[in-house]
């Protein structure tokens, strides 16, 4: 099988679009055409070379919808022509940690997820017969991919591709974090750090579940509009606050936030997170993903007089069994995510969304096939 | 009024067993005759000067037990003859704090009580015409002191004082961050750091909930049989062992601690006490206070994929309600206190309680009057 896929040959290179070469699929395994996948910022980071766990050649992309095209043997749940939108955080149901109402992290494939390769052991793509990898187990720069039954969420077939493609990272990753591992309360103080793509599923996240204050931080105040169009209630810009801000914070909260969410990857605003939450009860979450070897640090009295931190991977999701509820939102009208896809390419052009991103001048990309 | 109590004339100096003069009671105020009282490592952090919060001359002690001899105008709950425990975490059942099931840490006299005050401002304490502050609310260190009804609890008739005025803040902070805080589920495997009078009390709060592994961690082999006593399944010495600590208990453990606790006030131990908790799921509890200034740190990957770090201060109990039923616990055989109260003397030998902690060769000294 052929499939045209943007290959990231190594860190830093611009993607190349390919006629790459598919096999599959083998036991448990399902061959899924991709229609849209988004452009995300992890894409980014292991393009950059600063991933550490990022390897080449490899094609890249992990935020998709499409739909199946072929099975291998074995596979229970899913059938040809079913709308599927892909999981780098597979949901298996057996393992230890899925038997664990705690976690998402399924771990049935993580080995071989991390190397790039299937369950088996092997990769799928090859072009002009060298092995390319897999990526985070999904690989949705590619028009044709293959993945693990326990790795594609099930959908709803008239929920259009090229907007709940964004439901396989972002989307799911903003409001999970506030339903699932927050689990944040009507009334609620929320204080969100980072109005992205992250940022702004977090701010509709709370608004969802009736927040009360949604303040949101950012240095840069044209993603203000935006953000109150998602629910935000309160915009604090550093850069316009005298003295410190985390002080300014728990005093605009009324003692400080009762949920705050780092959503940029910087350790000195998870620091910050943590420290405007409540006294006694105030939670932060971690969602932005630091560089590699960077620490947070805090004094342990911040804990010891009752804050708590933690973090989430995929928002908590457990991706077949709630990914489909979040379409099935975002079809009802509860959630919003038309606005945030700000651009719109084909594949070609993949290296432009890239651009965009760094340039700050989108919230989405998202490739159509 | 007179009393005897051992006063604290400034860091580092030994106490000094002097006749005070106490005023009282005023609105709100019960003077309680202290019957017991333990020395903790609180009490010799203060009088070491480390205490950024620490102030003298001052009245020491918080971890007391003793009878009501006299009540102030409008105290509801409490009457001559009533057998109380000091809290220096009071329940006044209308903050905000105390009507919020997070927390413990009600707010009602925090402001005065951190200044070495009554709530209104003035100290009852006075030796030649020279005020005394307060001490956490408490003062135990004399046979007579004053507290505001709300930091009372009310205790059954039949307890040793000199036993259960060690509910007053070890057996209650070990016991209570496993039931209160952490909410240790029976099955669960629990690592504890530091084998001293909170490390001995989580352990018995986790044998009492039904814990799984119950794995005890301390330089000190000596520390041991007195553990394994309480309930102690697992010692572990890190000298004893090869490689670093962390990957050795997540191994021993069968993938991590469900839940740790750190009951030293070591920053090194709080970081080795969150790395060592289960992926996915594990929560690490601080208890020990480190010093002034010092700091955690840890790489955000360990929250975000699962992690929580958490920190609890008197056992996240309400004592009002809590240390009653602890109490009931005692005398119903379902904890020991006994062999950890391992000194037993008149207030004129305090200082020698004071030494033998130093020393290491006592769990817990008590003072009885």
């Amino acid at each position: 099988m052929k499939a045209r896929a943007a290959v990231a040959f190594g860190a830093g290179k611009p993607l190349s679009i390919e006629e790459v070469d598919i096999e599959g699929p083998k036991e448990g395994e399902v061959v899924v055409e991709i229609k849209a996948t988004g452009i995300c910022h992890t894409d980014a980071f292991t393009l950059s070379g600063e991933d550490p766990e990022g390897a080449f050649p490899t094609i890249l992309g992990h935020e998709g919808a499409g739909v199946v095209v072929d099975t291998g043997p074995g596979v229970r749940h899913l059938k040809k022509g079913d709308h599927v939108i892909p999981l780098y955080t597979p949901e298996c149901r057996e393992c230890d940690y899925c038997l664990n109402p705690k976690t998402n992290l399924c771990q049935a494939i993580r080995g071989t997820q991390g190397q790039g390769v299937m369950p088996d052991g092997t990769s799928r793509f090859s072009l002009n017969g060298e092995k390319l990898l897999h990526y985070m187990g999904c690989s949705t720069f590619s028009n044709i991919t293959v993945l693990p039954e326990i790795a594609l969420a099930k959908i709803r077939e008239d929920a259009p591709f090229d907007k709940v493609c964004y439901i396989g990272c972002g989307v799911t990753t903003g409001i999970g974090a506030v339903i699932n591992t927050a689990k944040v309360e009507p009334g609620a103080n929320v204080v969100v750090f980072g109005l992205g793509g992250i940022g702004l599923n977090v701010i509709q996240g709370a608004r969802l579940v009736g927040a009360n204050m949604i303040v949101g931080v950012d240095l840069n105040p044209e993603k203000k509009a935006m953000a109150e169009r998602f629910g935000m209630t309160h915009f604090v810009n550093p850069k316009d606050i005298e003295g410190d801000l985390v002080p300014y914070l728990v005093e605009l909260t009324g003692g400080g936030a009762d949920y705050s969410f780092e959503c940029i990857g910087n350790t000195n605003t998870m620091r910050q997170a943590l420290e405007c939450a409540h006294k006694g009860w105030g939670e932060s979450i971690i969602i932005g993903v630091a560089g590699a070897g960077q620490e947070i640090s805090t004094r342990p009295f911040q804990l010891v007089t009752g804050r708590s931190w933690r973090g989430t991977a995929f928002g908590g999701a457990r991706g077949r069994t709630d990914v489909p509820r979040i379409v099935d939102w975002y079809m009802d009208g509860k959630i919003d995510i038309d606005p945030m896809i700000t651009h719109t390419m084909p594949l070609e052009r993949i290296n432009e969304g890239f651009d965009l991103m760094h340039e700050g001048k989108s919230i989405r990309s998202v490739v159509t096939f």
